[in-house]
């Protein structure tokens, strides 16, 4: 019960703020936004010493060294994290934009304008940046944010609240825009997916099981991607020097992230030419490959891949390698075991591009492009709040826009029904 | 167990469609909406035949003059249905559309094209032309649908339905884009909210009751709004004969419908003069009017207005009207009582008119207009799937544009991550 009630209470002050900052200027918010930066860049020693005291408890909880690098504030990343600020105040505000306008027969105008969404419920894990992130990219759309980070950052995380706090309040900003929630118990988390008609969309960031545990408990439409299984199509076509490049890019420059390519499918046109090569150089990078029997018969030191690697996610240095019939039995694969997130086609044929782009049916769909750029930041939406492989409401990287709807507008002189 | 593989078979019949048509050309989709337009026109005794069947089963079960109207199939409600459907052939085709592109600095282009949601499910009561409407809508924006309609309007809907699926089939359209439940069931209905996955996003029409169980049971997302309590707000500057007018349209024009006027507020520099003149005619429309104690004060004929009467959507000749400080105490009424559906503001101040269209926090928000605007026909969306109070993918009347999402596209020549 004590526990339903905090929740409620804390979700209640950011409904108060979210109806607050809807009417709040750009002027407003980027004041506030450039002020946050600044009071995070004075205060980094401050913010580096209670993340002393998470990385302390994390290093005695045993975590993994990925997940203590995440989890580090960094004077580097205090100064990124400040620019963010800086960034997302510099974007166009997307609140009262009127994206479309007509003329009716009867005079009468109708258009649609972008509104806040009203209050997020962010749940994420280690890294707490995303607390000023999620808080900037939501303040700038109008909408409150209810924080929720993992137990492992708690420090750090209520260290950059509070000065988010501060400086909204000293700006005229209500407080609750920026609403965090200290109890870090699961239980938490599932009071706040209660809260239907007060929090107005959810978005879980972290690993597949709490993505698929906040999906099952909601009550609140949820925003999200479970995994990313991205490929690259090597078509017949291709130039095979930028098919390296990119294949190479995709896999190996930062494995660990969701935009990383798992499954390499390969023309059989173009297999015999590129595959030795690539494979050459993916393990001297260290890179497992495990291929298709075909792939094993061009370069028979791979392993070998089982149908259910194709589902994979590895996040590591793993890849699959398929060798397929064309296009149709790429996009057919891919239909087949990708997670909707990131895929490219590599060619120079006008018309295979033009068909992969339409037909694949992912939340990012790229021609000659490393499926590393499918990030907010890369695409230029300043940051990015999660990514949604739904088909509801967003798809793909969530920046200023998909923290927004729009509402239909009207104007007119007297205009009656007859 | 019947009951369950039933409605699976029945969806994943649909999510073949759905795959299949998400790629039809425009041309080939509009040939066979126009096509099943003529149908329908040529079978219009057969359609009258079998709608008769149901009109004699609801006047045995005793349904309401209103419902038994909504049922009815006459000769000129074919023919409007058959005109939807050219009406929606000659629409632009919304798949494929970029709605934006731009160059990065790395010199990729990045983009956003619109696609079909997929599967949509349609949960409605007893109106049969929602079964071609439906259709042709998500026909049209490359997704297909499964029907529910209600048990009362089985036969012609099936007559629909034989119809419809008939031409695709010899138009090369999977016919799975037309999947229709006969099981009129509401367990058919709660089985179909399990299927996520496989329908993509469900769409309830009715009474609130059916709309709230719904919503209650989906694992699928839902756009939908529960109810209509619109207002219309006459400002101190508004001009008075144009407000009566609108005021007078939004209430009687056609009250059972979800977008009119529930609750007239009045300007307190404005009430004096206007209310005198406006209630007299509502009066001889035979409105019944439940006025606060203000109006009760200038028109003292009216009845009592008790606070819950500002909840209710009467869908009848009944207003509440209430007397208010000014535009602030009007906009606060309205986030304390309206349903989000549609408010207009009457006035000729530029400044209030502007206040208004960007702080009501409606999905549909008017200038000078009557609320019986708030549709989709009269928006120029050609039809309506339905209208959103939500504030997730769609807000107000829900067209082609509401029934697709825009992926992220990317055009490159090599760019990689460094």
């Amino acid at each position: 019960m004590e526990i339903t009630a905090y929740v409620l209470n804390k979700a209640m002050e950011a409904k108060e703020g979210a109806r607050a900052i809807a009417r709040a200027s750009s002027e407003q918010k980027n004041a506030a936004l450039i002020k946050m930066a600044e009071v995070i860049n004075k205060n980094a020693e401050q913010l580096q010493k209670e993340n002393k005291k998470d990385l302390t408890a994390a290093k005695k909880k045993g975590l993994t060294k990925a997940m203590i690098d995440r989890l580090t504030l960094t004077a580097e990343r205090i100064e990124e994290m400040s620019q963010g600020l800086i960034d997302i105040a510099h974007l166009p505000d997307p609140v009262g934009e009127v994206t479309r306008m007509w003329q009716r027969p009867n005079g009468m105008t109708i258009g649609k304008m972008r509104v806040p969404l009203g209050v997020i419920g962010i749940i994420y894990e280690s890294r707490p940046n995303v607390t000023a992130d999620a808080t900037a990219l939501c303040l700038k759309a109008g909408n409150a944010v209810i924080l929720r980070g993992g137990s492992e950052a708690i420090h750090s995380n209520k260290a950059i609240v509070k000065i988010l706090r501060g400086v909204a309040k000293k700006q005229g900003i209500h407080e609750g825009v920026i609403t965090f929630l200290e109890n870090t118990d699961r239980k938490a988390v599932m009071e706040m997916l209660k809260l239907e008609g007060v929090i107005d969309v959810v978005i879980p960031r972290g690993g597949e099981g709490l993505i698929r545990a906040v999906t099952e408990n909601s009550r609140i439409p949820v925003l999200k991607h479970y995994k990313g299984v991205c490929h690259v199509f090597v078509d017949r076509d291709a130039d095979l020097k930028m098919a390296e490049e990119i294949c190479f890019n995709a896999k190996v420059q930062r494995p660990g992230t969701c935009n990383a390519m798992e499954t390499m499918l390969v023309d059989e046109k173009a297999a015999k030419k590129f595959l030795p090569a690539i494979t050459k150089r993916l393990k001297r990078a260290k890179v497992n490959i495990k291929g298709c029997a075909r792939t094993k018969k061009i370069v028979p030191s791979v392993s070998e891949a089982k149908a259910d690697d194709y589902h994979n996610e590895y996040v590591d240095l793993i890849l699959n390698v398929k060798v397929v019939r064309d296009i149709d039995a790429a996009m057919d694969h891919i239909a087949e075991y990708s997670s909707a997130h990131t895929e490219t086609i590599v060619t120079e044929d006008y018309g295979k591009a033009m068909r992969f782009l339409r037909e694949v049916d992912s939340s990012s769909v790229f021609v000659n492009l490393s499926t590393r750029f499918s990030d907010g930041f890369q695409f230029g939406l300043g940051a990015e709040m999660g990514i949604s492989t739904d088909k509801i409401h967003a798809r793909g990287p969530m920046g200023l826009e998909e923290l927004t709807c729009t509402k239909f507008i009207g104007l007119g002189n007297g205009q009656i029904r007859s």
